[in-house]
């Protein structure tokens, strides 16, 4: 990490890629260290990756996983604040939110430096896909698209299948965000790795930085790792969060190990960008009202 | 160009990517023998970079330049038409549309193989940045985001500046389109080329990669090639005209030199793509309304 010539606005993030096991405790206390070491290195915005608190449960359909979910002011949330609070730091912690007997959600909390809630997320895109069965667990979100207004940036969240929808990332730069976050499990089904696993990592790459593009903003992905097993095979985690600037350039990128990132990112790169590629100002607003179709063949 | 092993529906693609001069008659006629090649290579839909007839006029703002548009079934389409009857192909034409006095548009026509006009579309996006000065030019279209029937495929026709919307894409792509084509005229300014050239490239292939992946379809974009001056230092159109498929992996792609490509897709990948990365299923229209405003602060 190297600090900018600028005098202008920076952020520094700090991206948490990590493995998980069974214990619920011991996988908030590795994160908890990860933080601290983010902190160290001067992170002011860390990011965990989506569900850390537990292995990926979606990989099959068992309704005693919905023991894992919490009050989204429930002990993980707890914890977070107070690690947010121990470093001065804010942190973006997904969890799995227990709303209601029979309503949970794919959610996160933006935690402020005085360990105070600034935001919550709940996901709204839900896939159902071989090994991601997450339509069984997660009501899908009702809080809309937000920007999370922060210390250090405006920060937009997001969770994991939310990254392939454009309308998604444009609604959030829409609200102010500066910065998109990301936090994701996504992986290689260990069958199909050899034939696609190149492409499925660069076309998961590719529609992350085009979001930056499009929208003139940051984007930050912290996404999982480790093979994690189930009846079908498994998931091997991919790995590679990365962090890209407002013109989609990756800025930074992790392996397919463990691994924390810090990154300084110069804010002032966001105006920079819109001025010489002004895309916000020639949306045809008049034009899209199709999209809040399902599709346009005549029986919407 | 291999022929697909499986029996399914192909469509084989032409991309015209050629310099232009200030003669109009010499453009045509070039554009003329480079139709009749890709037609003899197989070609069954043949696209030309967008505004093809000219040199990119854009660079300066001079009211003697709307000398150059013609009426949608002017000479170039009637050109065009018998090109595509003679060699039996659907064309995809560019034209500097003359609409009525003091309504310009940038257009194309999709002909068919009878030489029929089977669609028309007015580029929606207007951009107005040093030396591309179209906002002086060119009326926004009204005609908004189309599928066009040909005998091979459906087609999305889009213009040029269009690549860099996500919404263009998608509206078009939920008319039924199978494969976008992206008629275009983008190069470098000499000025910036060393500093940023390399970046601007990769994140055009970047957008337009990103709306095939995001979609499911195929992206056709074709660019010109060769330094068009003006007082301002001029462009060196980078070509990189380029194929890629429903998942956005590149199929082919250009130099930057007049170039020929014929590329042959195996429609029936959509379709596949689709069904493992289902993102129509899932699209929240429920919560997009927001798309159709300018931005989101509280003062739409």
């Amino acid at each position: 990490m190297t600090k900018s010539a600028q005098p202008s606005r920076v952020a520094r993030v700090g991206l948490v890629q990590m493995s998980t096991g069974p214990d619920k405790a011991e996988n908030i206390d590795k994160a908890q260290r990860f933080i601290e070491q983010a902190a160290k290195q001067g992170a002011q915005i860390v990011c965990l990756q989506e569900l850390f608190a537990s292995p990926y449960f979606c990989q099959t359909e068992d309704a005693k996983m919905f023991d894992l979910a919490e009050p989204v002011s429930g002990e993980t949330t707890s914890a977070m604040a107070e690690a947010a609070k121990r470093h001065s730091i804010t942190l973006i912690a997904p969890i799995f939110e227990r709303r209601a007997p029979g309503v949970y959600h794919n959610s996160l909390v933006v935690l402020g430096p005085s360990g105070q809630r600034l935001g919550h997320y709940r996901k709204m895109h839900i896939p159902d896909d071989p090994n991601y069965y997450e339509k069984f667990y997660f009501a899908p979100g009702d809080l809309g698209f937000m920007a999370v207004s922060t210390p250090h940036a405006n920060v937009g969240p997001l969770i994991c299948w939310d990254q392939w929808y454009p309308e998604a990332a444009r609604l959030t730069a829409m609200r102010g965000a500066e910065i998109l976050f990301y936090p994701t499990a996504i992986g290689w089904l260990p069958e199909e790795k050899a034939e696609f696993g190149a492409q499925q990592l660069d076309a998961w790459k590719t529609i992350q930085r085009s979001h930056a593009i499009a929208n003139g903003v940051f984007v930050v992905a912290v996404n999982r790792v480790g093979h994690e097993a189930s009846p079908n095979g498994g998931i091997q985690f991919w790995g590679h969060s990365f962090v890209c600037d407002p013109f989609g350039v990756v800025l930074a990128e992790a392996g397919e190990e463990e691994q924390v990132l810090v990154v300084e990112l110069a804010l002032g790169k966001a105006e920079a960008t819109r001025r010489n590629w002004p895309f916000f100002r020639d949306r045809r607003i008049d034009a899209y009202s199709g999209i809040g179709h399902r599709y346009l063949d005549g029986n919407e």
